[in-house]
């Protein structure tokens, strides 16, 4: 596989064609930014973490059956991943308040909600990833109907399959966000990453933040938190 | 009926208690804020439009079949309403692109959507008035999963029924907020006002704006556009 040019530099990855035109070449920077890019920073060592972890999760996600744009991870920081077209949703389902929604709504971090919430917002960087329904998305023609409704079935999959699995590691997953792409015949599939940085991860016990919140929020210890997380994630495939 | 002591002044308009515990008097002003009270004023006369506009709106809705507040206009500002206890909701139907979805999402307001969009806030003036969809709504206890199909029926309903009807007076209805309470029994019903204060209304073939939106953007002529539309309404029900 030939690693080509460099399609997109993105805050956290650089994307590359290949040889094959339905193949990219994702590689994970350890660059971290926050607020839309307005704090900016470096976490020593997260790539490294985060595309494993991703890729640790996008086959568990896939083998549950809900097809991924993973193909083959090639070095610690580089994968072989599907060719898509990003639908321009940001997907973000949520088992507790935290972060926006907490702010938005006026409550408390750390309410448990009887169900998950799944909530879009239009990715779209100027507009600064504005919340917007499923109508809203359709007016807008970001996706069809068809796309909408298997874009939440799988997102609540992947919740049920996250969730178990970070609860197995000791670990709470209060919210992320997922990204899906349309592979040149259509296919949704889940796209992008699945890391601290787009999780938000508590530990089950002292509430303590193991995700880029810390970065976020200068609470200290962000390498050790991408750290540990990724130990007990190890940690369980070698139980 | 007895008038009794005033419950609640609103930026629009005043509630009072009666002497049946179902029943309130609702009393229009002339008052106009925007902006969530950022912007003051007065529109001379529209009280007394508001109240007869709803009046004659909420009559038509309730022979369609969905259950409003409205019992019996007393005066040219006063009606008599159900009590309900207000579902902390703002429900927005939008059948064409305009004001904050404009803004919010970057297009120009004018876009005819394939289908409507429904959308709710968060009724909190000090969040203010945040959006939120029907997850959200169903974490933050707002409503029950019930009342907020109820909710959206009836919604889509009233819009078919206004479009129509504003169709024939040749106003287009580009969006408007419904809210709707629970009557001591939990029956869902539409409450509140229908009026150029809480819908976008544009004249059919010149596009002009015969709503609140000449007062939130200085347009001139807001007395004559609240009773322009007024007038419309009365010559399609004396034709
Ligand atoms: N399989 C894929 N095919 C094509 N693009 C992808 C794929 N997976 C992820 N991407 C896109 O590659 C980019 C990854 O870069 P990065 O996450 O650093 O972007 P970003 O700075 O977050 O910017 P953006 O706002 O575009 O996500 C993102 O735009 C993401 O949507
Ligand atoms: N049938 C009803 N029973 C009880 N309250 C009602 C009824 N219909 C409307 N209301 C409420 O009465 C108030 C009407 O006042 P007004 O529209 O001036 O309020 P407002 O300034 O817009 O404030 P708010 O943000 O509460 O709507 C609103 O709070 C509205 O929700
Ligand atoms: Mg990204
Ligand atoms: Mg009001």
């Amino acid at each position: 596989m030939q690693k080509l040019e460099q399609l997109y530099e993105g805050k956290a990855k650089k994307v590359f064609r290949t040889d094959d035109p339905e193949l990219y070449i994702v590689d994970y920077k350890d660059d971290a930014t926050a607020f839309n890019g307005l704090k900016k920073g470096t976490i020593a060592g997260k790539g490294v973490i985060n595309n494993q972890m991703t890729n640790h999760l996008m086959r568990r996600i896939e083998k549950a059956g809900i097809p991924t744009h993973f193909v083959q991870e090639l070095s610690e920081r580089e994968t072989l991943v599907k060719k898509v077209s990003i639908v321009p949703l940001e997907v973000i389902i949520r088992n507790l308040s935290a972060g926006s929604f907490a702010k938005r709504y006026g409550v408390e971090e750390g309410i448990v909600f009887d169900a998950p919430t799944i909530e879009f917002s239009y990715k779209n960087d100027e507009l600064g990833d504005p919340l917007l329904n499923s109508y809203h998305a359709l007016a807008l023609k970001l996706a069809t109907a068809e796309e909408i409704e298997t874009i939440k079935k799988y997102a609540f999959a992947v919740n049920d399959i996250l969730k178990a699995f970070w609860a197995e590691c000791g670990v709470t997953l209060v919210d992320f966000k997922l990204e899906f792409g349309r592979l040149t015949d259509g296919t949704i599939v889940l796209a992008d990453e699945i890391s601290p940085d787009t999780c938000r991860l508590w530990d089950e016990k002292t509430h303590e933040k193991l995700d880029k919140d810390r970065f976020r929020r200068d609470l200290g210890g962000v390498e050790g938190a991408y750290a540990e997380v990724m130990q007990r994630l190890l940690a369980h495939d070698a139980d």
